[in-house]
This record gives structure tokens, sequence and C-alpha cells, in this order.
């Protein structure tokens, strides 16, 4: 019944890896935001430069046991972060963009997709029907957008509330949810595929029958636990059990997902997180989650991958090396064409739809977590990691510098003084104010 | 060089589990609560509740795999409380109280360990050399005190300002103190005597000498630390990088207590929170650490306690079903004695003396988180832990009952509004104040 020996963590190795990995990333994202840098990126240096150490033979800090007790605690924050990805949706802007922000969604996930699934036909096996899912699957980690440097950069213009601004931030909302959707068919497809049945097709309604079994499952469910929360809130407002039911939902959700349904368990804490939000205290379990989370479990998480992906270096050959550029290519021009064709096509100027394409090409922290869930599935290759984290770093480093270019010339149509606040923003806490 | 079959956690196993002991351990905390037990109660209660379902032979949802997850949690949530206990110990308090604290400590701590270690005679082995330092363990489990059910209880009676109020509150901060230390130098006593070698007075002190280390290492780092602290406080007050840094702290100092000095883990979280405490940011990075705590680790910790208690019922024979009512007894009565006469020693009157030791008697989360370590260790028998749940229950329940009793017909000293914030504080957040 009770625990064997062989699958024990032995907590007290894990403990100073865990510490290291705190105070370098603490230190590098302090260092990335000071130039400008998302401090996603710190947290990735942080990884690549501990998994340095990892390469002396027998080094025994990282060893297989703190690593265990690492890619746990990752798995973890990985819920988390996507549970808090769901709940700071915020549906009722959508709503307000209307239109425009769901013809830019559309396209903005269609072409990196597309590019992506056709650069990956250069990869062994091409366009086999067995390569099918992997190709596809290279195209949905291009899916995912992250704006939060496109946020800070058009707030720092004092552009956010623009026509264009807001049609960025509301397209990236709804590209979570369709990248999110588009990724559990994937998986699903994947599981039903290599099992061993002779009936393809059976398999693949199945899959869509199950696929479509928890998206009714989670919102019929979300819609009861949606007004269980109205109540709990208007009673029991900033009390703590509203952040830990939160969490008891988002880690039921994930298992529901991944173990009733065949899809992926990011898919479920993202939705648990979806159909909280909006609510009276949906801040406040946000607020909380992210404190459990930047304590220990994002660090742990982005450590990880920056571990992972040096160690998977060794693997990548020539064929590898040239796939990885086209895909950074891919997912580059995918989502500045895809997006930039969508605005122009919502009646926005030439000038404004290169905006919304420069916007929307930043990548961050789902497009790795989508990643990480296509190598676990043995579905794509561990190699592509350190590609992501360069198209992670190239965007972040230009995004900015192009969207200021862009609007060089211009009088900014509002003076912000927000500033000085979102510099500091993802460090002091006010405890009123909404984390970024 | 990375994560072996044998060893990695399937994450998404735990969370079914980890959902259930949320949910359910917050229900019953808050039941508890409505009936004026502390919350601890409710969550040992759900690890006892959700034993029963780990009784069916094969039931799916505790497997060792999720087992192995809840264990890891547990470890890392024993550190995260050792290093909060730390951080809200108030020195300062101990200065004002003087020698009454420390000779109410002092009888309070040695009284109870020794009835623990006769009492422990009893079981198999006796008094012989090898059964030493167990019964010794069984008295160390019986030291540390938990007064927050006395300091509920005296707030609500307009008593916690009183002399024997503050008497209490400081020997219970002192008494942790020197519990961690006892506990210290028999773990690692333990290693030295159950290692392959013959020079046992050599490795004794040995032994002494790495204990004594330790605390030279801990403070004389601990100094610096409070230095570096200061200037950041000073200059980044309420910062996420000062929580960050704390516990990257607590883990660092965990670790190097148990690998380079052989002394318990806990240990080395309890005095990384005690070299912070007082500080100008101390309260802050203690609530950020218990927010952490409270959305998963901490419940974590209590059921699993909860779970491997009811594990280890079948284990129980009669000699040791006498021994644990037995050590039962002595961690009351130790207490009630030892601490009674400390104070009558200190020129207090007998009523309050007697008040002293029944405020000084309730035992929590630090009497369950050294008997773990104990276990853990191979000192001590899994099967104590019921004893302390039911030594838990019968303080918690009893203390405030007796305490009340004794104050009758007495006029409040001082009327306390405090009643209502007090019932409300381990629920709801303002989070200006801080968290009891």
């Amino acid at each position: 019944m009770f625990l064997e020996a062989s699958q024990s963590i032995e907590a007290f190795q894990v403990l100073l890896p865990l510490a290291l990995i705190l105070v370098l990333s603490k230190l590098l994202s302090i260092g990335c935001r000071k130039i400008g840098l998302p401090q996603v990126v710190g947290m990735l240096l942080t990884g690549i430069l501990l998994g340095l150490i990892t390469l002396i033979p027998n080094e025994p800090i990282f060893n297989s046991n703190a690593m265990a007790g690492i890619n746990f605690i990752a798995e973890i924050g990985v819920i988390l972060i996507m549970f808090s990805a769901g709940i700071e949706t915020d549906l009722k802007q959508i709503k307000a963009t209307g239109i425009a922000a769901i013809v830019i969604t559309i396209l903005g996930v269609v072409v990196p997709m597309l590019l992506g699934f056709l650069v990956a036909g250069i990869l062994p096996g091409g366009f086999g029907s067995d390569c099918i899912l992997r190709n596809l699957f290279y195209g949905v980690i291009l899916t995912a957008t992250s704006v939060s440097v496109t946020v800070a950069t058009l707030k720092e213009l004092g552009k956010l509330n623009s026509k264009i601004g807001t049609a960025i931030v509301s397209a990236a909302i709804l590209d979570d949810i369709l990248g999110v959707i588009v990724l559990s068919i994937v998986v699903s497809l994947n599981q039903a595929l290599t099992s061993a049945s002779n009936h393809v097709a059976i398999d693949i309604l199945i899959v869509f029958g199950k696929t479509l079994g928890f998206f009714v499952f989670a919102i019929g469910l979300g819609i009861l636990l949606r007004i269980l929360f109205k109540k709990l809130s208007k009673k029991y407002g900033h009390h703590r059990r509203l952040p830990i039911f939160g969490i008891a939902i988002a880690f039921f959700f994930s298992y529901a997902a991944e173990e009733w349904f065949g899809i992926a368990d990011i898919t479920g804490a993202f939705f648990a997180g979806l159909m909280l939000s909006g609510g009276k205290d949906a801040d406040y379990i946000e607020r909380r989650t992210d404190i459990a989370s930047y304590i220990l479990f994002t660090p742990v998480f982005f450590a990880k991958v920056g571990l992972t992906s040096l160690s998977s270096f060794n693997e990548i050959d020539s064929t590898f090396i040239l796939f990885g550029f086209l895909f950074i290519l891919a997912g580059i021009a995918g989502k500045l064409l895809g997006c930039a064709v969508g605005a122009k096509a919502t009646k926005n100027t030439w000038k404004d739809s290169y905006r919304c394409g420069l916007g929307m090409m930043c990548r961050a922290e789902v497009c790795l977590i989508c990643a990480n869930k296509g190598i676990s599935a043995g579905i794509i290759s561990a190699s592509i990691q350190p590609f992501i984290l360069c198209l992670i770093l190239i965007t972040s480093f230009v995004t900015p510098v192009l969207l200021k270019r862009s609007y060089k010339n211009e009088v900014p149509q509002e003076i912000s003084h927000d500033i000085v606040t979102l510099e500091a923003a993802p460090e002091i806490e006010n405890n009123e104010a909404p984390l970024s």
C-alpha cells in the first residue's frame, strides 16, 4: 500500500539544488529586468548556467534523486502556471473587441502552425503518416503568444488602450484558449494512434468524443463551481479557503483531463482557471497562487527547462540544427504574417497591422510548457528546447525595439504614468494592487 | 546524469490525492475552528479519514507513486513550517521576561523528557545500552510546546499581557530552541552509535564537535545574512526577492545541517528562521512563506501524518499500547509539573503556576515533526504517531477549558477587542496585518 523504496525521493538532497536555483534565478531575473528583458529569460539562463555544472561527470549536486525532486516540483509548477494563465483571462475584454480579435487570433494560430508543420517535414520521416502528428505538434508549439513584453512596451509608449493595443491583448487571450484546445486534440490523437488497435477510424472518433466530453465536463462542472465561488466570495471574500479550493479544482481538472479524458493535464489546469476567471475574488485567488508559484514552483520549472535543454545538445545532428533555425523563423514569420494579415483584414492601417504582428510574436512560458508536454508524451524531440529558448530570447529582444521604432515620430496618444509602477510591478508587492 | 526511471514520480497521479487533501482538510479545519479546536486537528483528521480509503486493498488513488509525491511535498512542508517557526520567534520578548522564562523552560523541557525516557523503558529492550537513545528520543518528542491554543484562550480572557501570560509565551519560544538543540544532539548521537566504528568515545566527541560546528556555522553565517537582509529591507522592502532569498537560505541551512554536520534538516530550517527573525521584513517573509505553506504544503504534511498513523496501527502490540498511554500521561504531567514548579520557583502564585503548566502542555506540529524525524532516522517506531495525535487532541480540548475555569470569578484584567479578529485571523487575510 505505501511507499516503495524505489520511488521515494530523499528530500534533503533536493534542497541544495533548490536553494541554488532560487538565488541564482532571482539575481538573473533582476539583472534581465534592468536591461529590459522579461524575467523568464533570467530564469532560463539559471537553468543553462546550472546545466554547465551537470556536465561535470559524477557531480554530486544534480544527482538523479535531486533531478526527480526538481522534475516533480516543475510539474506541479506547470499546473499552477496554467491555472494562473486561465484565471487571469478576461473574457469581457474579448466581447468588447469583437470580430477583429477573433480574425487576428485564427490567422495568428493557423499560419505559424502551418509553417511549423511544413518545416518539420525536413526531419527524418518527412511527411510520412507516422510523422504527421509530430509535425503538427511542432506547429502547435508555435501558436502560444505571450504578450507581457508587448503590454509593457505599449504601456510605456502610452498605446495600450489604442485600438490595436486592445486588439493585441484580446487576441493573445483567445490565442491561449485556441492553442490549448488544439494541443489537447493532438495529444489525444497521439494516444489513439499509438495504441495497438487496428480500428484507427473508430479510435479517432473516440478521441474526438473524449475531447468533446472533457469540454462538456469542464464547462458543466465549471459553471456549478462559478456559482459556488460567487456565493463563497460574497460570504468569505479574501478568505484562505478561496485560493485553496481554487488550486484543488485546478489539480482535479488536470487529473480528470489526463486520466479520464486522455488529454493533457495542462488543458485541465487552464480550463479550471478559465471557469473561475472574472469572478469577484478571481484576482485574489490568482495573487495567492502566484505567491506560491514565484516563491518556488515557477523558478524551478524554468530552471529545469534550462537544465534539460543543455543535456539534449549532444543529441542534435545537422538536420535538426537546420530544422531548428527554420522552426525559429517559422515562429517569427508565422505570427508576424498571420496577425498582420488578420489585422489588415479587419480594417486596420498597414502600420497598425504591422504593429499587431510584432506585438503577437513574443513567446514565453506557455510555449515551453506545450513543448514540454509533447516531449514527455514522446511526440517530439527534447532537442527542440534550445531552439525554443532562442525563439523566446530573440522575440523578447526584438519586439520592444521594433515596436518603439514603429511609433517614432508619433505623438503619444496618452501620457502614461505607469512606467515606474510597471517597472517595479513584477517585484514589489503592494498587496492591494494586483500583481502583473 | 539525469533522472532514472525508477525515481521519477508521475505528477498527474499525485494531483487527485492532493485535491482531496486540500478540500477535505480545509472543510474539516473550518469545522474544528467553529467548535474551538485548532485547525491542525482538522488537517490530521483529514489524513485519518483518507487513510480509511487506503485500507481498501489495491485502491488506486493513494498508490505508491502518489504516496511518493505526497511524502516529498510533506518533507518540503516540514522545512517551511520549521523556517516559519524560527522566523516568528521574538527574541526581544525573552529579554523582557528574563529569568522566569528561562527557569520555566528548562524545567518544562527536562521533566517531560525524563518522564518520556522513563516510560519508554517498558518497551522491549528496557534500559539496555541499545535502547538509551530510543528512550531519550521518546522524551525529546515531549519537549516541544505549541502555545497557539493557549494564546487564543488567554487573549479571549484578556490575560495575554498578564505576568504569567508573557512568561508562557516567552517560555514557549525558548522551549522550541532548546527542544531543537536536544533533538539535533540525539539524532547525531544516533548516527555515531549506529556507525560501524569501534571508537565510540571518539565518535561521540566528533558528534558534539559537529553539532557545535553547526551552531558556529549557523550563527556566523546567520549574522552576515542578517546584515545583508537589513540592507536589502532598507532598499527593497516588500520585494519578492526577500521571501525568495529567505526560503533559499532555509533550504541551504537544512541541507548543510543534514549533509555537512550530520544533524537534522529541521534544525537547519529552524535556525535559518531564527537568524532572520526580528528584522524589518521578517513579518513579510513569514507571511509569504505561510501563503505558500497553507496553499499546499502544510495540509499535505498533516494529512500525511494522519495517513501513515493509520497504516501503523496493525504493528501495535499490547506492550506498545500500554507504553502509548503512559507516553501521553508523561507528556501531560511532565509539562504541567515541570512548568508549574518552574513558575512557582520564580515567585509566581500557586494559581498562576498552575495556569503556566496548563498553558504550556499543548502540543501540535513541532511535536509531530520531531517524531517524524525520529521515525525516518529509524530511532523510534512509527506506531507512536496515533498516540501523539491523541496527545495533541487531548491537550487542545482540555487546556482552554481548564484555563478558563482557573480564571472564573476573576475580573478580566483587560477587556479584549481581539476576540473577533482572533477567530478570523487564521482565515481572513487582510494583508496588512500579520497573520496569526
